[in-house]
């Protein structure tokens, strides 16, 4: 993979990544392709919408439709038949967030799946050998996603771990060789949690090995918005400037923007498709919930300024209808709406780059689009509750 | 509404409906889009199908959207945004059906949504009356649809009803205007169940008033295949030749090509969408389900010969795939595919009933394509059965 920073503009940066499956312009949003295919959306929608690059789910990959399945097929491209780049995750996100009964022992994760209950095993050597059997553009370096909050001994000993693990991870990269015929990049993943110095100590440790990009892990889990944009600005301050960035897990538009003009090349969530599932939609004047009765007469479109085949075509009142009446076309239209609109929002964010505006681009946004409050103090003091009552009841049950 | 018929062929028609929303080439399949849309859908794969007509159902679309929001919207054209031509049913079939706690008193029908168990009234006036809110091209007359088995006596009583009704519904449509500046036709259906004597009588009574075309209703409703066959032959040899023939709720792809061999022009079902999200998919080779493990590691597309999005893109193996992932877009290619076939299979039968050649096609088809077995008379006795369960039940609680 070949990487070409081209301009530089109030922080934020316009760059071109050169794969195997083509170019892809930065900063780029990367929908998420869990299942080998990006929820509600055929890759006919991607391509309309100029999708770069979408993300595939190890984990999930690997559990259905397995690997035997992906090597027959020729790997994930020819078996969802998507011709351009991928990425794909480590897998090791969802071992510890969906899998049950994980069992850490050595460098080898023991877990259950949690489609069937089936026992698997992951290690970093497992997870680069499946993401060369997906045939992935881009393959993530095995890690562990530190939690938030997460206490400073918690987050050294989880640092300790993931550097060995992307090494690792590193090591049988260069071992194994690509399957397919095009060739695939490893980015390593900087952890460390809310603590600078081990931030640092990350960027550190992994800028010295050879790895094609750099992502910034461990946020986007929980933590408040000043902790996210600041420790995002704090790593991606000091990781190679030669290398692409690639913040996890981002986000919400506004996150997005932020992100940008912290220096952040590539992003990726699941909220345009999840939301658009939800009826939530978004538009340039903020987000909007289609299911609300102020809509069940509402013959404008969803964006006036959207040239998306959802806005130009249907109006809000449509899609209010199809959603009340559950129509998987009103999922199918929702979803191609929210994906245009993320795709169009990081394609605005680079053409304002190009001509040097970035920052007048970023007022403006910031000037017409209403951010969310940030809940997450309320959300982790919900988390806390939980695990009280659920400690207590523990204890009562002994 | 202009009719002509081009070309004859072994019974099969071929014919031309002009309608203000466009021309409609037959024999041709008409998708059913109860809620204001074909399930799954958008209008631009039914544009890339080349869907001509698609079906509107009265009974839903005035329980929700409503006509005061359909009226607001300017008809069910501009609503959906689809600009081809629409048919609308009577909304007589799924108050039977669906709806809750009828009585019929005189000439209106009482009822209770079966969404919100609100009250209603339906009768001839009124139907046609939603039928100018909705701004169909093609009106359809208000019926009672017998259901199978019928007792001679009561499919006389209902004919009486039904004709009563649809000269009622003729009047109403005279006394009342198009209201969105394009013209609308209004259809009768003949009715009379399994009785051959009631049927010539149905459409000797019908064939007197100036109706723009004949349905032939009561039928698939569970009947034996054989008694389907010959009551569409039946009755749609003695139909005026110069105006269109609708067959009803029909059907299979086997019972469609019996169907234009029998003279009918068109038709209307909800197998190729029902189907699709239950995995059911049609190929020229005949119906296959796309969950079997056998299509697990099988690379090739749905049909060899099919040039649906679909099968151009995918192979069996990524539909099965996101068949038991329960993904939305494994909902979407099969829909997309299962409407394309039975276009495909009108647009076939058309060019060969042009080139006089519709004996050829029909061998042809009958030849390679296996035919279902008729399992109407096992589902009968199923009926039987549970109505006599629920009968000794109903007995017991007394």
């Amino acid at each position: 993979m070949k990487f070409f920073l081209q301009k530089e503009s109030d922080g934020a940066r316009a760059a071109l990544l050169e794969t195997d499956h083509g170019k892809i312009e930065s900063p780029v949003f990367m929908p998420v392709g869990t299942h080998a295919t990006v929820k509600a959306l055929s890759n006919r929608d991607l391509e309309i919408c100029q999708a770069q690059i979408i993300l595939g789910n190890t984990y999930h990959l690997y559990l259905r439709p397995g690997m035997d399945l992906m090597r027959k097929a020729g790997g994930l491209h020819s078996f969802m038949n998507w011709h351009k780049p991928i990425l794909t995750d480590s897998g090791g996100f969802q071992v510890f967030s969906l899998a049950h009964l994980r069992k850490i022992k050595g460098d080898s994760i023991t877990f259950r799946s949690h489609i069937d209950g089936s026992l698997h095993h992951f290690s970093p050597q497992h997870s680069i050998e499946i993401q060369r059997d997906l045939g992935s553009d881009i393959v993530m370096a095995f890690d562990e996603c530190t939690p938030y909050p997460c206490s400073r001994e918690q987050a050294r000993h989880s640092l300790e771990l993931t550097h060995r693990w992307e090494k690792a991870s590193l090591e049988y990269f260069h071992e194994s060789k690509a399957r397919y015929g095009h060739s695939q990049a490893l980015f390593a993943i900087v952890q460390g949690s809310v603590y600078e110095d081990l931030r640092t100590e990350s960027v550190q440790f992994l800028s010295e090995l050879s790895f094609d990009g750099y992502a910034i892990g461990g946020l986007a889990v929980g933590e408040p918005k000043a902790e996210l944009l600041h420790l995002t600005a704090f790593t991606a301050k000091q990781l190679p400037k030669d290398k692409p960035r690639y913040l996890m897990g981002v986000g919400k538009p506004e996150d997005i923007v932020e992100a940008i003009a912290r220096g952040v090349d590539m992003m990726d969530c699941v909220l345009p498709t999840r939301n658009a599932r939800n009826g939530s939609l978004y538009t340039w004047a903020g987000k909007m919930n289609i299911k609300k009765a102020e809509f069940r007469d509402d013959f404008r479109p969803l964006d006036e300024n959207c040239t998306c085949y959802t806005c130009q075509n249907h109006s809000r009142a449509y899609l209010h209808h199809l959603y009340r009446g559950k129509e998987i076309s009103g999922l199918y239209l929702n979803s191609l709406h929210n994906i245009h609109f993320f795709l169009e929002l990081t394609r605005k964010a680079r053409q304002a780059i190009l001509r040097g505006q970035f920052g007048l681009f970023y007022n403006d946004f910031r000037s017409h689009y209403p951010i969310e409050a940030d809940h997450s103090e309320v959300n982790i003091l919900h988390r806390e509750k939980r695990r009280e009552r659920h400690l207590t009841r523990d204890k009562q049950n002994k």
